[in-house]
C-alpha cells in the first residue's frame, strides 16, 4: 500500500541544473528521486514538484508529492533520506496528505525574492546579485503597482513554453532594504518561465533612470519579450514561499 | 611622500590559503598587496594585518595597514581597490592614521564568532559546520567561566609557533542560538594559533556529554595540547571585530 506524502524542502541551487530531471545533468529533482528510490529497494520513484526552478535559482521553501510505501513514519523517513542527501538539499517536514493532494496543482500563491548588494558583500557570492550602479528604489516601487492584478505577462515570458495562456495574477510586489541587501518580494498565483527574472531587470531599468516607472505599463501591454528588460542572473532568486489550502 | 593608511576590510576565506602571503599559495594578504602595486605603478607594497587567519577562516572585520603615496583620496583608492579585488574580499573603509599606528601591536581586542547548524541548511555550507549531534547548550555555557581571564592557553594551541609566551586574557565567552544557527562568541587580547577552532571542540565535548564543564579548568591547568578537544573545521570561523584605541 502506498501513501501520497507532501515532502517540504529548501535547496542551495547553485550547483545544479535546476529542478527538473534531466538526463547528463545535476538536478534537484535527480538527486531526490535517485535517493528515494535507493531507500525503497531501488524501485522506481517520481516526485511531483510544485514548480520548476531554473538553473542556479534558489528554494528557502519548496513543496514535492510522492506517493510512497508505508515502510517509514514521516519523521524516520525525513532524517534517513537527510542523511542520503548532499548537504544543499534539505528535507525540512514530510507529511501525510489526501491521495489526490496535488503539489504543483494545489498550489494557490507562490513567493519569491530576489536579492541584491550595491557594496561588495563577500558572503553572499552565490545567493545574491552584486549591482554596484546607483538605484532610485522609490522609483522601482512606484513601477511595481502596474504589476499588480490579473493581466497578459507574455512580455515576461521566454518563448515557446508549453503553458496555454500566459495571465497571471501578481497580489504583491515590493522592494525593501534588508541589512546590507535590496530585497524584491513578489507573490501570485503561477509564474511563468523567468517571469520574475525579467520583471527585476525591467525594474532595474527603471531605478537606473533607462524608464519611466509608468513604461513598465505599457511593456506589459505589448505583450513582447523584446519590450522588457534583461533577465538578471539566477542566483538571487529564491522561491520563498508556497502557499497551499490544507498546510 | 607616503602617509599611513588603516584598511577596514572582509573576506570570505574559502577559497585562500589563509591571510598570510606564501610563495605558490592564494593568500588574502597576497593578493590584496598585489592590487596595491598594480595601482601604484608595480612598486612592491607591504601590508600588515591584525592577525592571521587561517586557511578557509571568514573575517566580517579586519583590519591591515599600508604606507602609500598620496595619488589618491581614501575613497577614491577604495573605489579602485575594490574593483580590481575579487568579489570574496571587500575594502569597506580606508582612514589616514598617525605615521606610528600599527594595526597588529595597537590592536586591544579580538573578537571572533564561530557558527555551527544542527539541522541542514542549505545556504551556510561554507560559513558554518554541520553538527547533528545533541548539544546541551547550559552545560556549554557552564565551561565557558572557566575560560574567562588570563591564563596560559598552551593547551589550546598549536606547538612550535612563534610566540614567546601562550597568555591570553579572555574577556568574553557565550554560546548563543541565532535563527536556525548556534553561535560562540569569544573576545580576548589576543588568540593564539588554532586557538578559537581547539577551545570550540573542547566545549562541543561538553555539549554532548563527553566531559563535565569544570574539566575544562583541568585541560588549561595541564598546559598540553593533547588534553584539548579536536579542533573544528575552519569554514563556521570569522575574525568578527577589531578595537583599536583609537578608531
Amino acid at each position: 500500500m502506498k501513501k501520497r506524502l507532501f515532502f517540504r524542502c529548501a535547496y542551495d541551487g547553485t550547483h545544479y541544473s535546476g529542478w527538473q530531471k534531466q538526463p547528463n545533468a545535476k538536478t534537484i529533482q535527480g538527486e531526490i528521486e535517485e535517493k528515494l528510490s535507493r531507500l525503497f529497494g531501488n524501485q522506481s520513484v517520481d516526485i511531483v514538484g510544485c514548480g520548476r526552478t531554473d538553473a542556479g535559482v534558489h528554494a528557502s521553501q519548496s513543496y514535492f508529492h510522492a506517493d510512497l510505501p508505508t515502510n517509514f513514519a514521516p519523521d524516520q523517513l525525513r532524517y534517513k533520506l537527510n542523511n542520503m542527501l548532499p548537504l544543499d538539499i534539505a528535507i525540512n517536514e514530510i507529511v501525510e496528505v489526501a491521495e489526490d493532494a496535488h503539489a504543483r496543482f494545489d498550489a494557490t500563491r507562490r513567493t519569491y525574492y530576489y536579492f541584491l548588494h550595491q557594496h561588495k558583500l563577500p558572503f553572499h557570492q552565490n545567493d545574491s546579485w552584486y549591482y554596484p550602479r546607483k538605484l532610485d528604489v522609490e522609483k522601482m516601487n512606484e513601477a511595481t503597482q502596474f504589476l499588480l492584478g490579473r493581466q497578459d505577462f507574455t512580455s515576461f515570458s521566454k518563448l515557446h513554453t508549453d503553458v496555454n495562456n500566459n495571465f497571471c495574477d501578481i497580489s504583491f510586489a515590493e522592494w525593501k532594504h534588508v541589512g546590507d541587501q535590496l530585497r524584491f518580494e513578489i507573490r501570485a498565483n503561477r509564474f511563468l518561465r523567468n517571469m520574475v527574472r525579467a520583471i527585476v531587470g525591467t525594474l532595474l531599468e527603471v531605478g537606473n533612470g533607462s524608464i519611466a516607472p509608468e513604461e513598465v505599463r505599457n511593456i506589459i501591454a505589448k505583450e513582447d519579450r523584446g519590450a522588457a528588460g534583461c533577465s538578471v542572473p539566477a542566483k538571487g532568486l529564491f522561491l520563498q514561499k508556497i502557499k497551499y489550502p490544507y498546510l
